[in-house]
């Protein structure tokens, strides 16, 4: 099941003399830990143990919460199955440093998340679709399936309960590994079935991860995990190797803000903001695409998702547009094959209502031009 | 020169944008960003910028710091080829992620930084010498060279003048990239020449980094590497695929702490602290090991590196130890292949002084046991 390189993979006996040099009496000769007396006194607020090494599985008090909240989500995801990760993209990396060896068929959807191809690529992987065996019919099946159920990067979409169960049951029969990756779950606009995938497996391998960058802040990176018992110790040994641990002051800020009494009451601004904001944004590309392309209101998460009706590739407008003052992110790029042309991600988040009616109005000019006049399109960008 | 996993690596057309529309006036819609409006509002003194996504290569105040101390150094780091990294940990994980595929020949010190060892072994390194060919006689030489020249872990050494020099040609003879680590150079208790390696090559490929664990605060998870050009962006676009970037928070507050009138004093006072510690440390070590045990007084660093009389492999006697309520590091586990018996690494800055104090009496009272009746102390580590 794992990578080649897995068989390389052995603790470090120092973070496992460090789990047990917390006991009360313990003398440690053993770490290169500076000494308690010469950390900064930096901010009266920050309680010097977060200034010294920690755990890599992350600080007990914030697994804890988390756990929580998995459990709640009918996941079987107990505390010391929980690690905290530095950003979920850390995730992406220790999973596929531990699946994926060159040549490994990994199941994907397309379009997905692009950074997650960039890392699976990275390690060698050879994209596939789940259960129906590779897409170059060489005959194995995928070793590991990399999803995004729940408000799709890039496309917004939000698996049914059949295909939910269609998914567990198929990791299940097959023995692939489910990654489920589920930055977006709290930021919902309208109801949908969101029940992990993980949590709907009888069996079989998983890892789960979540992020605080949508809810919280990104810049802290921050993120988390969760596994089944098969894998979880391999992931904190990777984890380890990778950086020790995650910034423990990142950490308690987050545990302190989402076990804050406020804390539930943010999250329901922040999906009421972000739910207005895709509001304004849609009814500014009904006036400007309208008639250049089609989507769905996205029901979660932070992007639209346009399927133009010329089949422009969108990379060629990229250079352009940012010429103009307007950014924006080629479908193209999302597809771990040869794309289908005519796509674009655009982020409804962060632009505000005018900057939204400017930009737009840009990239439809943009848009028609190119359905109309290719030639002289793709020569103007070199 | 690269692993074969750097064909796979192509830069995140995300990065490359979010590079770009700082600019004033862009309106981007490529990201995944969070509204600026409704990041949290934790404390008045974190700007909420450092909440947001940032550069993979890390926060430019900090980078251009960073840059000065190295070139005063006379490394050739200018500003856009420091990066910042989530601890020093990471830069060993992008270095062996760039460079080593399997049996890919690595020259390490015997003994040297284990976690090292972990990673280049993940990743499946061939250990071997550094321009005298592989130790198993099949041929090639060293594609990657990882040195702690200054104050190395386990041991404590200092290479001398004439060392770095010929580390430095044969480098650049062979090829071999050189990987220069360098967390302790400025906890120095003697003088002694600690001109970086890098800094005395004259062509050649080279990465170059150090940490801020030792002199600020470990919890933070922060380090910094620079390389030259021919590897600086690979470098960058692993970096991404990783973490997109370390903690805002994190690099704010090492560089306001590492810019702040007071840090020239902070490294002096941490600098005797230190080497009292050591004294200290020495003295118990002279009471309880003089009959046991050579070493020889670090003049820099965290650790004595003990050479025990008797040949005892330390690893038997950690259980025991920790039994009695002390840890250390069996120096065995140090090693690239079979190690030398009967060593021990030891930390001299965490402890007290009557700590230290019963920590090496109780390890006295192990080793001088061990030394006496092997089997018994076997059989009963189980």
């Amino acid at each position: 099941m794992f990578s080649q390189r897995v068989e390389g993979l052995r603790p470090s006996p120092i973070r496992s003399i460090l789990a047990v040099i917390d006991r009360p009496g313990m003398v440690s000769f053993a770490g290169g830990l500076p000494a308690t007396d010469v950390l900064p006194a930096w901010s009266g607020t920050v309680p010097p143990e977060l200034l010294q090494y920690g755990p890599s599985e992350g600080d007990g008090d914030l697994r804890s919460v988390v756990s929580e909240n998995l459990r709640a989500l009918g996941i079987d995801a107990p505390v010391d199955r929980v690690m905290i990760l530095s950003g979920s993209q850390q995730g992406i990396d220790l999973t596929a440093k531990l699946f994926v060896d060159p040549g490994t068929p990994v199941a994907v959807d397309d379009p997905t998340y692009l950074a997650a191809l960039q890392v699976l690529r990275f390690y060698g992987a050879r994209f596939t679709h789940l259960g129906t065996g590779p897409t170059d019919g060489s005959g194995d099946d995928a070793r590991l399936a990399y999803v995004v159920p729940t408000f799709a990067n890039p496309t917004g979409a939000c698996m049914t309960t059949a295909e939910r169960d269609n998914l567990a049951q198929t990791c299940v029969r097959t023995g692939a590994v489910l990654f489920e990756d589920d930055p977006y779950r709290d930021l919902v606009y309208e109801p949908c079935d969101r029940t992990p995938v993980v949590s709907r497996m009888r069996g079989g391998s998983w890892v789960y991860q979540g992020s605080f960058s949508k809810t919280f802040a990104p810049g802290l990176r921050l993120g988390f995990l969760a596994a089944s018992d098969d894998l979880f110790r391999h992931l904190v040994v990777a984890k380890q190797a990778t950086d020790l641990h995650s910034s423990r002051l990142s950490q308690r800020i987050v545990h302190d803000a989402i076990t804050a009494p406020g804390w539930t009451d943010r999250l329901a601004h922040l999906v009421g903001f972000y739910r207005a904001r895709r509001d304004v944004f849609e009814a500014a590309l009904r006036r400007h695409f309208g008639d250049l392309a089609s989507w769905e209101t996205p029901r979660g998460g932070l992007f639209f998702w346009l399927r133009l009706r010329q089949p422009v590739d969108t990379r060629t407008l990229l250079g352009e547009a940012i010429e103009r003052g307007v950014a924006f992110m080629p479908g193209e790029e999302f597809s771990p094959g040869t794309p289908a042309l005519g796509t674009m991600r655009l982020n409804f988040s962060h632009a505000g209502a005018d900057d939204v009616e400017r930009g737009l109005a840009t990239l439809a000019t943009l848009v028609a031009g190119a359905s109309t006049s290719p030639s002289s399109l793709y020569a103007s960008l070199g």
